[in-house]
């Protein structure tokens, strides 16, 4: 797709106030990354040398800005980063275009449920036996649909995911490529030196409006459903365990590990790489910083939680910098000995 | 599927001490979440408060429970935990029912060798050149077993998974959706200022009754074998470098990262996220806590190793204490000090 | 495929000075893991025990060896490592022969850009609507190429990776299995309490002779790019999110977490399980150790870091070796206390 000057300004709603070289438009990058090719925007007067060595095609400018690169295209608006958004937008708009239809080369059974003239299935996706596909929905190539499963209306489930048998997912999901939902969870029984799998019989569901980054695995529960409640975001490369429940408008970031049957509050952030223990609850609101392990319920009340264990910011603060003075600590009582001595 | 009370009597040998509303089941679930679709169950008097507020439609109970709630169906059972296990194992036995058959819509090589009337693949599988499929095995839907490698018999590949050429799988091996067998070790020597890549002709093998994770990756061996001993489990997005040697019955929790060559004995447990540098011996029946690290051999006598580098629990757990008591050791040097200056 | 004796004695440049039992060989493994149809090679006297014990069917060794193993045919070489780097050279490009074609399973959009006599499209593979591939890459089973995208010459595309829409890889570009090039990078706004998706609308580069490990995710940009450099090494289930800058030569360990927009030199070394905080620049040959946290910029000077937040690996070897010593120095301010007071 290709943008011309005369679109930009009408989508902007601004105006031309220097013209350049270039007069179609592919794409979007920062000041000092853009090519010709691309739009580009000042937002912040700190990146005004930027704006001055820029290769881009054409920038949005505010108002007042006193010297301007050549050859560049510029186009002046009231704010540039709101009207940087509207491009963005466009792009957006126009690449995804949702088209419905199940393409020859993916595999539907014949029982499944679904529109084909309001559901999109691409080349190479599976949808199972008894598998039901909510209009709107965008089922990726290569993407498996285990038998059973429910997936609701307006996901976009991408390439190479697979939703296990008998999975439910609500409206507007987003599963990212290569993400695994309803995997076994993990659970054996010791007999006679053999670990013998205990059955997972269970589900996961997921809420509407959650999004799942790609390569992430969700197991499904022992029994009853593994749960990941309305509009929480997780991120790529992360592990949550059988029976895991999690609230509403929690953020997951990357390679986050959560033990089983583990309670994870609304509003929750557990930042990358954090974790919990099996068993134990995360209170509404909480946050766990990068890399820190629960191990015992987190209280209410909405704290900021570092370390292994997790503890309140400000004791683990104190603790690291305690530690960082040991030095002085051990000359100091040196000294002690000595003159005690 | 629908279970009856009266077939749920006969499955788990009880009798009935309630009729309540519903007659069809269809699920499991614990007494909190369960459903008027559900089986559950009271196992445990301190879950009798559940069992009195409960959705769920049928309840296997022990003898002489004082209350009830109401509406609900009861069976009465010697043991309730055990029949609940026999109902699960009669969901899973009519959920997983094994039909032999090539998909139309799999690609299997001319030359694979397996017996179409006792493997099943599923649709979107591919199979290459000169592979072999043991009896009883599944290949799952988008599945991808390279050339040359061998599964064995009653195998279950889930969606999705890679088994890449020539590594050899023994029977009744459990692979979840996504994970990646025999990938290219992480090699490389530095010529000139470029990192050349070092072949990595080996395999992966996994011995018979192995479980490996949804979205986890064993390399294959720079040469030789990288090898997952009888009956050891492994967690979900775990990394097994190229070269290591896992023994038998050993439990690798989700996260775990091993690297090159290092050798874990049997009966191991390595807790979630920890891992082990390369070329070390973990010994038989060790277990590493969550998030260790072992940079050393661990070894024999069965302990329990925390921490990075790992140590033996108690020690790891007295360091943490010492630590945590370093504000009142300041306090402390702090009026000696004055007092002795 | 089986190598003659005669043939291990031309492809070596050695001479027979034992002959054994076997006469096919089809694989390569160490002394002490080979068998009778494998060959092996003593590259060093420290494994002369091994060597004595060996299995192998035929083993390289070097000139004046004083006792040999029975039955065991022996090949003498100058230089056995460098001999037996020919021999894994061999096996190598025998196994991997490049037949290009697009299999029939495979499904190729009409608009792409591949001369099908030039390229090796695999069984299930899918290459989605104005993707270009280049001359001599081979697009492995169950992989998905999306709309638009480009990629090089020579490239290696294993099963079931997923490249998303207009990514750009260069020329012999390796990609292991299921790994996932240019899932949306993690970012939302959060508006009336619900966190709305900020659409990532940039892309994924990928520079000339990069290998990405199998199962890892790097997110495509927010806008512009996130790029990794020509010749970097990334390793397994490592998580690379949007707008990252990696440079040339660097090497990435399995597991590896760089938050968003981090910037990476050039032949910096990130060791297993490490990671960084968004924002910030390592600068050109740093070295982080396994499991540090960067959190601060890492200057440059090609240091080593470890621990969470990074520091040198002096200073922090210091303060493991002070806090292991903290039970002796709380013994001697008890004796002092004791002395004083």
């Amino acid at each position: 797709m290709n943008l011309s000057v005369d679109k930009i300004v009408t989508i902007t709603s601004g105006k031309i106030v220097q013209s350049g070289e270039s007069h179609g438009f592919s794409g979007m990058a920062s000041l000092d990354e853009a090519t010709a090719k691309d739009v580009s925007f000042l937002g912040n007067e700190k990146y005004f040398q930027a704006f001055m060595n820029t290769g881009a095609g054409i920038v949005l400018i505010p108002p007042g800005v006193p010297d301007r690169p050549e050859s560049v295209t510029l186009i002046e608006v009231e704010n540039p980063s709101i009207a940087f958004g509207e491009i963005v937008k466009f792009f957006v708009n126009t690449k995804k275009i949702f088209t419905p239809g199940v393409h020859p080369a993916a595999h539907v059974a014949v029982d499944v449920q679904l529109d084909p003239e309001a559901v999109c299935v691409k080349a190479g996706a599976i949808i199972e036996s008894g598998a039901i596909i909510g209009n709107g929905t965008e089922i990726g190539p290569g993407a498996v649909i285990g038998e059973r499963s429910r997936i609701g209306e307006d996901c976009m489930i991408y390439a190479n995911c697979t939703v296990r048998e008998e999975c439910v997912l609500g409206d507007r999901v987003i599963l990212q490529p290569g993400c695994v939902i309803g995997a076994d969870g993990y659970g054996y029984e010791l007999l006679d030196g053999m670990h013998v799998k205990i059955d997972q019989v269970g589900i996961v569901e997921l809420c509407d409006d959650v999004e799942v980054g790609a390569n992430t695995t969700i197991d499904r529960a022992r029994f009853g459903k593994t749960k990941v409640g309305k509009g929480t975001k997780i991120d790529n490369l992360t592990q949550i365990a059988h029976n895991v429940q999690i609230g509403e408008h929690t953020l997951v970031v990357a390679q986050v590990g959560l033990a089983g049957s583990s309670k994870i509050g609304n509003y929750v952030t557990l930042a990358a790489q954090s974790g919990c223990v099996g068993h134990i609850n995360i209170a509404d609101k909480a946050t766990l910083a990068a890399r820190t392990v629960a191990t015992k319920d987190i209280p209410t009340g909405g704290g900021v939680y570092m370390g292994m264990p997790a503890r309140p910011m400000r004791e683990e603060m104190k603790k690291m910098a305690l530690i960082s003075r040991l030095p002085a600590l051990v000359a100091e009582v040196k000294r002690l000995s000595s003159k005690c001595d």
